[in-house]
């Protein structure tokens, strides 16, 4: 770790980094960035733990906002609102919560948390629950470790609370889809409480201070007039599979997310992107390049900045790399979870073949 | 009161006067008939207590099935489920429950919390919230009073408990709709904890007994070969307003509701009645006879059997009586809550004429 603290002025470059392991989605980190700064300056810098820290005894829960992307814009969450499902949570637990987590590692997921655990006071885990964003509540590595979503938290700007506890995390993310759209599409949960020794097998570490030192690597390559792309996809182990220039978006909101695919026209061939919240699957040419679990990540072609699929728009010029999963993801019980099968491709997972194993 | 218990041989009767009080909605009582006699026969009778007999410390909670009654019907709920959100609102509280309510007089919700009280080992105060069957459930009299439904525990079959910590009654509502309709249409639910000194104040007294005292009403006057519906009308107050041949019913079931209209064709006359799980607007000619929140009750013409929304048949020869509601549903604040225009129809309430009144 580069720092043991997260203080307002990290924030920048850890939305962009953010923004980049969202793999698209996970909504736009800059507006949970914003929120972070707010609380970061009222409460002050946030201390960062690396998983290896935690005692086996520690209690965590991830917090995280649920619901379409195109909606966080419209309607930012306060920091009573974000707090509130934790609160929610500690007043049915004889455990007091030590440490926040964040679910995912990517977009306002990665942002979001920072502002929770500096507006309750408590540390933040580096680490994550995906090394990713994906968009449903059961996808992440806990669900493989047998670790409960729920009891699960809910909490709208209004002063509404909804406490689930379910059988499965399928139920959790179920019932919390549509309590989420009916509360306004957009609310804060809490989840996932799990101990210290839990979270050293479960999560993925390290992702926090990975989203930081991405912003940073693509700030620093512009100063130096090198190419931000390239030096992100070096950070990440990822290829470039396609450049180009967008010929066509096409989305729709339903049920809570938003669904879409966007052509890419290049030298050669024209790449389309399936998107639902997140960029599932890149294909040219009828051949499938890339899926999920692995990351396809948009860049915006000269700036390197990562584009979400909410900020897509013809016209412009891209580069997509494709970097890989945490490979606990590629396991039979992590492509049954987020697989292309799952989300209606009738397709085998792509995994991103890397420049080293070319030879 | 004729009695201080309820056991098995009371049920049918009780079913029979919910059918009645519930207004055509409700859901199928005897279904909540056969629940409640498993559980008198396993626990032993269930002691009735009535309003005046509370003390004013005594802790109420209501319990209450929701979602469309012809869920209800396919999927009966356990004893397991039915005191399943009792005892999640108890985890969250310092109070014991000392007795359970009906929140609704009518249909399935007077018997299934007999069933409640049987298996929780407490007392059922003969009471309940309405003096009737409606379909939401912010429609209750507490709702009047600043009584708040939440915390309200939400359990189905399958082990999944929601809680909700909302900011008002209709809140209550909207979430809860879509939590029922997620976990499969027809839940458990419980919530609207009051006071013994509440419960005297917005609950409408006696109509545990009155829906038990209607059933045997009924049974004698078929023994002794007396008009049975006549003699409901006279216990109840109420007026015939039409009798004749169901020639048409259309129902469609529609965001966790029945919705649906029934004609029924008279000698002089065709009644339309509109219904939304329970009868809301009975018209003839252009003319409105009767609106909620007055209770439309239809029963079959010779037996006088009440007949649900659910159980309306072409071709059947019914009765169609109404009844006053509890007169604080004709306030302001009652109209607002469940007068026709709350319901979608521009027409002003119009109140049942009793034959009293004619002179």
């Amino acid at each position: 770790m580069s720092s043991l603290t997260i203080g307002a002025a990290d924030m920048e470059e850890l939305a962009r980094g953010a923004a980049i392991l969202g793999s698209g989605g996970g909504g736009d980190p800059y507006i949970g960035a914003l929120l972070a700064r707010q609380a970061l300056q009222q409460h002050g810098p946030v201390s960062i733990v690396g998983l290896p820290e935690l005692d086996d005894d520690d209690v965590l829960v991830a917090v995280a906002m649920m619901g379409a992307p195109t909606v966080m814009i419209e309607k930012l969450p306060g920091l009573a609102e974000i707090v509130a499902p934790i609160e929610a949570l500690a007043a049915g637990s004889e455990h007091p919560v030590t440490h926040v987590v964040s679910a995912e590692a990517g977009g306002i997921n990665s942002t979001i948390p920072v502002a929770a655990a500096a507006a309750l006071g408590v540390p933040l885990v580096d680490a994550d629950g995906m090394g990713r964003a994906f968009p449903e509540l059961q996808m992440v590595l806990p669900t493989l470790y047998g670790i409960t979503a729920s009891p699960l938290a809910i909490a709208d700007e209004k002063g509404n609370t909804v406490v689930l506890r379910t059988i499965d995390n399928v139920w959790t993310e179920r019932i919390a889809r549509v309590v989420a759209i009916e509360m306004g599409t957009s609310v804060m949960i809490s989840g996932f409480r799990m101990t210290g020794r839990q979270a050293k097998e479960c999560l993925v570490g390290g992702s926090l201070t990975l989203c930081r030192e991405l912003g940073r690597t693509i700030r620093v390559a512009r100063e130096e007039k090198r190419d931000p792309v390239a030096a992100a996809a070096e950070r990440l182990g990822a290829r470039q599979i396609h450049e180009g220039k967008i010929i066509d978006v096409e989305r729709k909101t339903a049920s809570g997310f938003a669904r879409g695919r966007a052509q890419i026209a290049g030298a050669d061939s024209t790449m389309e992107i399936a998107f639902q919240n997140e960029y599932l699957v890149a294909s040219s040419g009828g051949v499938v390049l890339a899926t999920t679990p692995d990351l396809i990540i948009v860049f915006e072609h000269e700036t390197g900045e990562p584009i979400t699929t909410e900020g897509l728009r013809y016209g412009q010029r891209v580069r997509v790399l494709a970097a890989p999963a945490d490979p606990r993801w590629h396991t039979e019980g992590g492509l049954a979870l987020v697989g292309p099968r799952y989300f209606g491709y009738d397709i085998d997972p792509v995994r991103v073949r890397l420049p080293a194993e070319e030879a």
